[in-house]
């Protein structure tokens, strides 16, 4: 199994709430996206779908409790000024500020917004992790 | 925001153990980890990251109810037998194989192994995402 990952499907109770939420933080579903189904976001080298998350439960053999799983996204940027204008915008489209932009103890600034449907996503500045041009993150 | 993944934390129960698991997919933690800590993997341009699920959920600002929270990573190949390959490979370390691989009705090939923290992995076959040299899926 080499080591990458080609795709990550957030589950969303609403997928027309969802894509409006994501639209107001600058993303634009793929035209390959399957109005009413299923939006897919191209995301560097890899993709972030948008699917029911029942149909996610059912399809990944999961039983669905409800609530948080373990999982939680990041977004590295290359400022502080931009760790807060991206939780100022998601808190503006509906998300919950999970945690303020701040200092942290490994050297960086990050703070947390959860979106609609209760995915976590970090957004941070870690300038132990220069960003290439296009934004990737090329760890040794 | 740009669309992009920068990190994607799994929290475990079990660092030590769940290094194990993806070491016998073929997975090796980055130089830049901190044993007993944290696990970092280069996953092409991000990052995929092993930490404490209790760890993960305070840093996250969410309450952690157990189970399954909506989201399935996918890893996609590039045929049936390389699917088979790693669902028996995810098996044999202790994995759970949810879906045997099997023809899908978006029509490619897939199964889906649950790793030892709950986590799913579809392994599929895309005849419509070709992937790169590296790996990349490259959407429109």
């Amino acid at each position: 199994m080499e080591q990458r990952l080609s795709l990550i499907t957030l589950g969303v109770a609403d997928l027309e709430r969802a894509i409006v939420f994501y639209r107001a933080l600058g993303w634009e579903p793929s035209p390959s996206s399957v109005a009413g189904e299923v939006a897919f976001y191209r995301a560097g080298g890899m993709v972030i779908a948008l699917w029911s998350r029942a149909s996610l439960a059912a399809d990944s053999g999961v039983a669905d409790t409800g609530g948080w799983g373990g999982v939680t996204l990041a977004h590295n940027v290359r400022s502080r000024d931009e760790v807060d204008a991206i939780l100022a915008a998601a808190a503006d489209a509906g998300a919950r500020v999970a945690r303020a932009g701040a200092p942290t103890e490994w050297g960086g600034y990050s703070g947390v917004f959860v979106d609609l449907d209760g995915h976590p996503w970090e957004i941070a500045l870690n300038p132990g992790w220069p960003l290439s041009a296009d934004g990737a993150v090329l760890l040794d």
